[in-house]
């Protein structure tokens, strides 16, 4: 809208009258920019025949993409180009050959769903701004809860196993004294938790962002396979009340990061009851076995848990992120620890149910919606397809072992017991040696030396590290249905190729 | 790819070869929900025929969208008409008169970007995961750190302004005694943090969970503007120090929520430097004014602060969320204070430049590309055009301010520094009434019954809150270039037509 010179409402030099937006052009450029996103993205993301990855080393790559932010604005066919840029050289992390983090995949209903969200742009935390996801978050919230065994509970979606995490942390620590939440913790006891050596390491990062200090927890010993050993936390348990520090709270983990170890909840939850400890469960990744009635027994006793933190962004594919943390307690424990009553948002004289303003549980103000893209894929697949996706995942991981073991050069760290397998590749030229110290320095450096080809051939990608005195070995992480056996083969095929020469 | 019966590889059941979802079908639905998308969110966004909200209350709305999650899937065309249904019942953020919160409009590069990021999926924390959104961080923080006037700083995007002021407080505690990250704050003395009684929740929320305890977050006086008053700040410095607490972090707002104020920062630099505080500026909503050469001014001394929490997502519009927090210091401090090592993500034997892998200065492990969807927008905008943007929206500020101030029946509560109008309807059966308690308590009731109306009705979207001893008011918040003198205009009208039988 034009306005006619006579109507000019003029402010400070600025014309007031009618948008200043070009729509049109907006709504184009929004246009075209999906038909590339399908293009280049969507349709090439089960492509086997494209690369994983177009690497290019940091300062290429600056000098390629042109970062620089300028005085003026940019065309949009130039912007359409540095979209298709972007796309080229970022990781196509949804590629079949994707196996470096714990998510990989494209599920195209939470797709859907989160192209829905940015759309619509909301921010969950009352009612009256965003109606259909609060519910949405309640009813996913239900079901989880149902799935972990639990008659009831609440909860809340956040970003990131980290921050559930935290979330446990202070939850725990608020029902063993209240009294933190307005005094803080100076003068008080030295509090301590304990979690097993191979927990996720956002659990130092929760123990020193709150306040409680690193040393604060006490990494309780686990078993060849990456268990917590419950007689090892019985025994620190006690060691630290001897020494008069205050435990409030037990970890265990089912899922762990690198060997997907499952902690024996039943077993850890008996002395959680008996020196009345907070039991938690970091089930970030292993949660979503919860799914599968042939695999659920993986996490055995989760029902005994005061919290669990489980994140649908990884196995069951919502997309990055989608995190729940979820507590058994339903006397409004989680409002009352992490509520501050904004008058401004949480008005107490609204016209509908203020129950319904769910915010203050938060430690955030602003919040996406993230339970909704879990919700629209649950949907669409019901709960037997997420049962199906879990039992294929494990059952291609089973697949990968067997070809492990039958191969020469493939060597399998451990039996797994989930979708990481573990494993180093011996080149040709270690075969020969023995197991000694000479033979674990060389192979140390296989696994990042091998890790380089395949970044720069951008056939593959997976992860490595050493770990617990265990030189740098690959771990592969099975999760998407669109990947088969082909890509199982493929993969230990490509990695011999690739390190044949070593 | 079906394959032929004797070549079937069978785990557990599971056939594994091939796929196993339907690629073709997939990709249907996003093609098709992306022309939903366009249609019924984009298209329509700038529709003022279009109503802002379809209010339903809870109960019904659960019955009208049938969340519940269930053994079976659901067909495409079903999912689509449920799509339609969220889409249609979720509140129109970006609709021309939605001034409910700190955000709104729609942006269509920042959109984009989120479509983008949204397809690749990507986290985050490696530059062999995410280099294109590595960089992109680091051009786009580098920017913001010239606009707040350092020579140079440090920084990271993150989940919201609450989550900023956390980092901060922790930053500044570490800063303090960096041994509180190892031993946590048990036998330390009272730590102790200043702000404006005016500061978001979130200080609360951040001292609550931090261990340091909401009792010290010490609210300092303001003035009639909501400013922090310097000379109550340094008594209150003063008085804590007296009585052996130990002082350690200030906290400035430059825009504060309700009623967007800003702290006089030279002033209160000089207080914290007199002292040896760390000055944190919570600039989430007021930041975006540093776009502006005419506006800038309202952050005086900002180039003093230790750090800065800024959020594009508001003002700038690049949608939620977008927020950095930004630090002064080049020593890497921020790595520091939040490092945790995890071997198995920050090898350090990686084939290139690990220096490039920040994700270890995060409290999360898995993190949004935030930064994306604010460098698309400003590539295409310029900082001329950001700048507009912001000057646009506080000169609709201003003319909203003056027809306010010419129309019966409104009534400022004070001449607003920034994007916050805040002032209060009077409705004809109040007019003739004098400005007692009987006046006050009467008119603390109708922002809520015409806030009920406008829902009902779904023509406007705007907040209200009692504050600071004030009764209920409306707060108007202007950001989006497509908002027009037109829109603030049917504001008051409708406002006038809601409530004139009141």
């Amino acid at each position: 809208m034009v306005p006619s010179r006579k109507n000019v409402v003029l402010v400070d030099g600025v014309i007031l009258n009618g948008p200043a937006t070009d729509v049109k052009a907006g709504e184009k450029f929004v246009e075209d920019a999906c038909r590339l996103i399908m293009e280049e993205v969507v349709l090439k993301a089960t492509d086997i025949n494209e690369k994983v990855c177009e690497w290019r080393p940091p300062e290429e790559l600056k000098r390629l993409l042109d970062l620089e932010l300028r005085d003026a604005g940019e065309p949009h066919h130039r912007l359409l180009q540095r979209c298709q840029d972007v796309i080229r050289y970022s990781v196509k992390t949804n590629h079949p050959r994707f196996f470096n983090q714990l998510y990989a995949g494209l599920d195209y209903y939470s797709l859907v769903a989160r192209f829905m969200t940015e759309a619509l742009n909301p921010s969950v935390y009352t009612y009256e701004v965003s109606p259909v996801f609060l519910l949405v978050e309640e009813a996913v919230l239900k079901k989880m809860i149902e799935f972990i065994g639990w008659k009831e509970g609440d909860g809340i979606f956040n970003p990131g196993g980290s921050v559930s995490n935290m979330y446990a942390m202070n939850l725990a620590r608020y029902k063993y004294c209240p009294d933190i939440k307005e005094k803080g913790l100076s003068g008080l006891p030295r509090l301590i938790l304990f979690t097993s050596a191979e927990c996720h390491y956002s659990m130092k990062k929760s123990a020193s962002f709150l306040g409680i200090g690193t040393e604060n927890v006490c990494f309780v010993e686990t078993d060849g396979r990456g268990k917590m050993i419950p007689e090892e936390l019985e025994k620190r348990v006690q060691k630290a009340k001897k020494e008069g520090a205050a435990p409030f709270l037990v970890c265990a983990t089912s899922g762990t990061t690198v060997l997907g170890a499952f902690d024996p909840l039943d077993e850890i939850a008996d002395i959680c009851e008996r020196h009345g400890l907070w039991l938690h469960v970091d089930a970030s990744w292993g949660g979503s076995a919860l799914m599968s009635r042939k695999h659920r027994r993986l996490l055995q006793g989760i029902h005994r848990a005061d919290s669990v933190a489980w994140n649908p962004h990884k196995m069951l594919m919502a997309g990055i992120q989608c995190c729940a943390f979820l507590v058994k307690d339903k006397s409004d424990l989680l409002k009352r620890c992490y509520s501050a009553n904004a008058s401004y948002l949480f008005q107490q004289d609204k016209f509908y149910d203020v129950s319904y303003d769910t915010g203050d549980k938060s430690i955030q103000c602003s919040r996406r919606p993230d339970a909704f893209k879990f919700w629209l894929a649950w949907k669409a697949l019901g709960t037997l397809g997420l049962e199906e996706r879990v039992n294929r995942a494990l059952a291609l991981s089973r697949y990968l072992v067997e070809e492990i073991k039958k191969r020469e050069g493939f060597k399998l760290l451990m039996e797994p017991e989930y979708a990481n397998i573990c494993f180093w590749y011996i080149p040709p030229s270690l075969r020969q040696i023995e197991e000694g110290p000479e033979f674990w320095a060389k192979l140390h450096l296989v696994a990042p030396a091998i890790k380089e080809r395949m970044m720069k051939k951008g056939s593959l990608m997976l992860g490595y590290q050493p770990h617990q005195g265990k030189v740098n070995f690959f771990r592969q992480v099975v999760i998407s249905p669109q990947v088969s056996r082909e890509d199982m083969d493929f993969l230990l095929d490509e990695i011999d190729l690739l390190g044949k020469d070593m």
